[in-house]
């Protein structure tokens, strides 16, 4: 039998597990969850026979090592920042590691190390980041491979609700950590390329800056800018590339909403709200609005954003109860995106039968014996249920898929890396497809943003 | 004779050394001033009898050293960043310090030391924080005496031109450190209470949401908030008022015009652009704006910002030279923040002959016998030339009257400290006075910002 340690047994690792399990005769394979909540491993592993569920806590050190020296492969599914002590007692004891989050200084720090013991230490390797550089690699390298010259790159990705679960104004709900879309694009101003030209967008403006995608048979969605595509330049080996643009997908309307608690202040996590453990839901909206003596806290803030009467903005503001007196948010010493993320957790919680979807879209745009061309490129990921979600299946499938063939041989290249190589990219991209993750190609005229070669 | 040491000959030292001079005789002072540039140091002590310019680098240590044994008491006039190296000399070799910049947290934690030894670390003394902390005390300290309650105190500094240089469409120049005017309001939301209610405004909105100030014989001026109006609260022991609001002045219309680059951003001081080096000023806007083959830098500005034709933000935009393809900035890898500083400084620096102009303006609202009542006090000082300006004598007068007093005994309580004890501002604001710095008071209805008490 060969030992697989999964250290988190979160949201994400539904279809994660149930991969290894549905292989473990075949393959030979004992699973161990470990999490700091026995139940937690013990619910998601039902007494499968090939398996044992773990009470983990990562921070006593004996017990992590313990864990990891009994295990041929570590999978890492905790929060990205509490990643790096497992790697380094991975390198300590020999064992390959694979994790869905960016590479941080710290991981990539050990890659001399890693690659000196042959291991391979696999990260981004989720959906985004994961699934988004697989699709882009296989055709960056198959334009590439014919001989042609990438001159635009742009690629979406979306965490949404599936259409017949997008019962609210905001067409939104949370499949994924909350706090990270109170967050969104905070934390510098967004950076991309388009036909050669740098564009710097303030967060302040990244919601009313957003991009149309019309994506093959579902419709027309909307995509704000991630915060730095020019990183991607090295990545991809993109480096004279023109245009160079990712954002994120939403349903059609939601970043203009957004932008409202983004004027407000309301996702400013920077600072402590005075008696935030008291504040009723209005106490909070009124905060962030003018003193007034006998103006409302409603008409003030259609008065400070402007919404006008009829502005179905206005409804979406009501829908989350944000002028409600008796509503408390009931956190002691809160900063506004704390307050925020527990105010929209009451609206956007997915409900037991909600069906999430992950969309991803990418343009690539190329040059062939003096004549432009455009390929696109879309895959839609539906969920099942709030428990088995697409959001865990896109992240958890490839996690799965690589640590497989990273215990059998096949992804072999040892080092810290991330998943952007055809050695790694071909065969897990092969097999999600049986899972259903399929990207659809199409040939499209090239665009561009300058057709007509105009200067400017 | 007792020896003054000055380190730093900055824009700020004209009148603080001027005094010093001036008392020299009398007092008995040899005053030796120190700066990275002798020529600075040189050219502003003019030879007198009673003074040393020195050649004094404060990164190395020796030389720092040296010359700080060699003084009866130190003032510094370095960014403040730099005063923690000469405040741990001080200790060491028994000085007395003086400073107009804020107490930092390394300074603060020097407190119990310097009590220890008996010494006086004196800071912020100079206008704001200095000349508002001493000006606001008396008037608090009176209304207490007196049996006053204290309810509300504003408090608003401004440092602008004097009317007679009041050139531009901006009703602006720079009198001070240009980088802060282009970084202020920056580094959090900014915090008051107003009616016992807490208020928070997000930096992309405060320049839009200005209080306007009818100071006394000089018309109308607007104010935006300053970045932590609470923390006053303690140090004014003013625990239980309901409004405690400080902002800074600014000619009506600047705090709108100034939002436009807010919203561009242009005032992002956290990433570098690429290429700057390059850029001409209308490179520099346009990489703010959305890509266009077609469309004009500037119609893409006036759409994006929402600029009528007749508006006369326009006019100011164009009056910077925003659009101009020719000026290059010059400046290698410099943010935003940087290149729109040196774009403003072609602008706004003061002429030889312009005249600067601070303005301050106190609000004091008491409750006394179950009656309510409001004592406005403020004080407007003029520049006579750009060396001689009203920053540097608002700034170098108490700074230089403190560090007498304190040479004299006048000024003896030990500790790290800020001039809100009476013992210390007494004598100071009286001495101000022969200067022309003088604060005239008027008592005016109790207006608060709920002058028929109703909730809300």
């Amino acid at each position: 039998m060969r030992n697989i340690l999964i250290i988190g047994a979160g949201k994400s690792t539904s279809y994660l597990i149930q991969y290894f399990l549905d292989k473990s005769e075949k393959e030979n394979l004992h699973l161990i969850v470990g999490d700091l909540e026995l139940g937690n491993a013990q619910a998601i592993l039902n007494n499968h026979p090939n398996s044992t569920a773990l009470k983990l806590d990562i921070f006593k050190k004996e017990e992590r090592q313990k864990a990891i020296q009994n295990a041929d492969i570590v999978v890492s599914m905790l929060p990205a920042r509490l990643h790096i002590e497992v790697a380094k007692d991975c390198v300590a004891h020999n064992k390959n590691m694979v994790t869905a989050s960016y590479v941080s200084k710290e991981m990539e720090a050990l890659n001399e190390e890693v690659k000196a013991k042959g291991l391979v230490f696999m990260n981004e390797i989720g959906v985004d980041p994961g699934i988004d550089h697989m699709s882009a690699m296989q055709v960056i390298d198959d334009i590439r491979a014919k001989g042609g010259k990438m001159i635009l790159f742009e690629s979406f990705t979306g965490g949404l609700v599936a259409p017949e679960s997008d019962t609210n104004l905001w067409n939104y709900k949370f499949t994924w950590n909350p706090r990270n879309v109170v967050l969104a694009g905070q934390g510098g101003a967004a950076k991309f390329i388009q036909e050669g030209a740098y564009k710097y967008i303030p967060y302040h403006k990244l919601f009313r800056r957003t991009e149309f995608l019309d994506i093959n048979g579902y419709g027309i969605f909307e995509a704000y800018a991630n915060r730095d595509s020019l990183k991607y330049r090295s990545v991809y080996g993109l480096n004279d590339i023109l245009t160079l643009y990712r954002g994120t997908i939403r349903r059609v309307g939601f970043s203009k909403a957004w932008n409202m608690f983004v004027q407000l202040g309301m996702t400013d996590d920077s600072y402590i709200l005075e008696g935030s453990e008291n504040m009723s839901y209005r106490d909070f909206t009124n905060s962030f609005l003018p003193y007034s003596p006998t103006d409302s806290v409603e008409l003030k803030l259609r008065h400070y954003l402007k919404i006008d009467q009829d502005d179905i903005m206005w409804g979406k503001l009501l829908e989350l109860n944000l002028f409600d007196k008796n509503k408390k948010v009931g956190l002691k010493d809160a900063t506004p995106a704390q307050m925020l993320q527990k105010i929209l957790e009451d609206s956007w919680m997915l409900e037991p039968e909600d069906k999430d979807m992950i969309m991803m879209y990418h343009k690539f745009g190329y040059e062939l014996d003096g004549k432009k061309y455009q390929v696109d490129s879309h895959m839609v990921a539906l969920g099942e249920d709030r428990t088995y979600t697409a959001m865990a299946k896109t992240v958890g499938l490839p996690v799965a898929i690589a640590t497989l063939q990273i215990l059998n041989g096949i992804i072999k290249s040892p080092g810290v890396q991330i998943p952007i190589n055809k050695e790694v990219y071909e065969p897990i991209l092969e097999e999600l497809q049986e899972y259903g993750i399929i990207f659809k190609e199409r040939e499209v005229p090239y665009l561009g943003y300058n057709p007509d070669n105009v200067a400017g």
